[in-house]
């Protein structure tokens, strides 16, 4: 039932025999020129002049003031987290479909994930449903929002631009605003990703984007932070570079600090491959094309697509199957074809260390929990 | 009064004008041939060849059974920390004179670092001093320890191998085995460092390492831990793969994990480095005799050499001023000459963050705090 699937991939990425991964990096710029170049100037850890050009690099692409060059993606979100203010015993807002690292980070805070629902068709946190959600949930007192029922303060908002799919980011941001909620934006997934002609991570007060090896780009790993609040770009460098105070010799800090920043090898990489950002987006823009074609008259599966206004990257496409029994027919039967297909994640509310966290209805989020799947995206120019 | 200090290093380096910095990494090996191996392999991120093997080399290098590839040494040391079983609201025993990762990882656990004093020869946590302190602060109940003026357990004991000296750890450990607490060695700065024939991070239940810029060896950022208990191993890799458990597509995660793995493309270069570890640490050795001999018949200034069974890498040499006004004379005189030199750290109950933190009497950590400096010492092997 599902070998037209099989046989459209292979054509596809015109591989007969092998394995299809769900994506693979590729190195056809100048990564080995840059890298070698950084090991030959012997700046190789977190100060040289490739983590300054990526960071400008990551500023003309996003459009952002500022870019801070981070280690990982994981470590941006729980830096924003800091720098936005978010305290010990504070209730963070977050998707409950989302890769774990988002809650995960919330927790580095020492703060409560508290589990809201997404839009079926951006799988993104939905400000519709978080509105309704807040006018029940949250108060206003001197300027702070609070849980009424909890009695926490409500720290912050960390919405997800899943698999890159831009979600509605500004009439989110809209509703955060309105209830004082700062909102870090997890674009981990989004590099090139833009909704309304602005590029994800620039909505909120802070974006955070991931470099790892399954990613759009990569460095092998990394990860950025981007801002137009200066004083928060300051305090982002402190910050992740142990809080040391800037003097001749002596060591002074001031805060509990981290390890934070990306070395300059991996910036290295990272430069020649943000060179290639716009061409391997427009690659996966046009085999997303291919695949909505493939399954437009399907009417058992359906290929997501952004919605109106947004303009995705395509990172990883995903497909919606009619349940979950389709769904896990489907995966059996493309895996054991050597064609690499993978579930969405499963809902942060059912692992056992977030089960007592805050949520609203997920009624979206388990439907589409059951439902969508990834299938092979990798950039094929070649 | 310090212009024959800036001869001897000049002539030392064989370098008359330029600046001379503390230590800087050389490539010389591998480094370019394995890295761009592993960019041609597309398995740039934490999953790869190199990985595999660095992890092997860490085993054959310190004797350890077990070694997982951390991203950093600062998270090396907040991994172990949880390892051992650290929980929020415990106190860590850690040296005050140390650099600030080690105190900031255990405020990553939400434990309080609670500063011991030092051994002046060795500048690393004095084990005749803990057990004195331990005699008059400490209780056992139930097989664990606590401090009787606090209540808080004593959840790890954390000593430090300044700049590469192995402290008398086979004696500290005894003294913490005593009073039943866990030893995280950090030995960030002593790869290569061994003590009575044994390599330094393999004494207690786990040790660190961290393979920044400015270590005797670099892979850009890095570190490692060591240990012989195979389900430590295991749990340290789980919980830096996201607590993710194995399954050929679901994601289901048992724990709250983190992104510590090292990627595939710094262990390239960390393999690369370690292959000339040996004679790294051999010309290192070379330049600590060289700077003995200068200052042997010096009544001002005194080098700070290995004590009697120990085997240093001297990633830094440092010597002892007299009292903080020579120091201070010391390292104007030097570093206007282009010289670079460094105090030790500040002592980290100094630091506003740790104020407050329960502390011994500290006489030899604010000895060594007001006199020792740190000269040049890169490998000159070219």
């Amino acid at each position: 039932m599902y070998q037209d699937t099989v046989d459209f991939i292979r054509e596809t990425f015109q591989e007969k025999e092998k394995f299809i991964p769900l994506h693979e990096p590729l190195f056809i710029g100048n990564e080995r020129k840059y890298v070698l170049d950084a090991i030959d100037s012997t700046f190789v850890s977190s100060v040289g002049e490739y983590v300054n050009r990526f960071e400008e690099m990551m500023c003309q692409i996003t459009g952002a003031k500022y870019a801070i060059a981070l280690v990982n993606g994981t470590n941006a979100i729980h830096l924003s987290l800091l720098l936005a203010g978010v305290k010990p015993g504070d209730e963070v807002l977050t998707q409950s479909l989302t890769f774990v690292a988002t809650a995960n980070a919330i927790s580095y805070c020492n703060a409560t994930p508290h589990f809201v629902d997404v839009d079926k068709e951006t799988l993104g946190l939905s400000p519709s449903l978080l509105k309704k959600y807040l006018e029940k949930i949250a108060v206003i007192k001197n300027g702070v929002c609070y849980n009424k029922t909890t009695n926490k303060k409500i720290g912050a908002c960390v919405p997800m631009h899943t698999f890159g799919l831009p979600l509605y980011i500004d009439e989110l941001v809209a509703v955060c605003n309105e209830y004082h909620i700062p909102v870090v934006e997890d674009a981990a997934e989004s590099i090139g990703s833009s909704f309304k002609g602005k590029h994800t991570g620039t909505f909120g007060l802070i974006g955070t984007f991931s470099f790892n090896g399954n990613k759009t780009i990569t460095c092998g790993g990394g990860g950025a932070i981007v801002t137009n609040d200066e004083s928060l770009a300051k305090k982002a460098k402190h910050l992740t570079t142990q809080a040391k105070i800037p003097h001749k010799w002596e060591y002074k800090h001031d805060a509990i600090g981290y390890n934070y920043r990306m070395p300059n090898l991996n910036a290295a990489m990272a430069c020649a491959q943000l060179e290639q950002l716009n061409s391997y987006v427009e690659d996966k823009r046009v085999l997303s094309d291919l695949y909505f074609d493939f399954y437009k008259n399907n009417s058992e599966i359906e290929l997501i697509r952004e919605v109106s206004e947004a303009h995705a990257n395509y990172w990883l496409n995903a497909v919606l199957l009619k349940d979950k029994t389709q769904r896990d027919e489907f995966l059996e039967y493309t895996n054991a074809k050597g064609v690499m297909t993978r579930p969405i994640w499963g809902l942060m509310n059912k692992l056992e260390m977030f089960k007592d966290c805050p949520k609203s209805d997920l009624t979206n989020a388990k439907y589409l929990e059951e439902r969508v799947v990834n299938i092979p995206s990798s950039v094929r120019l070649k």
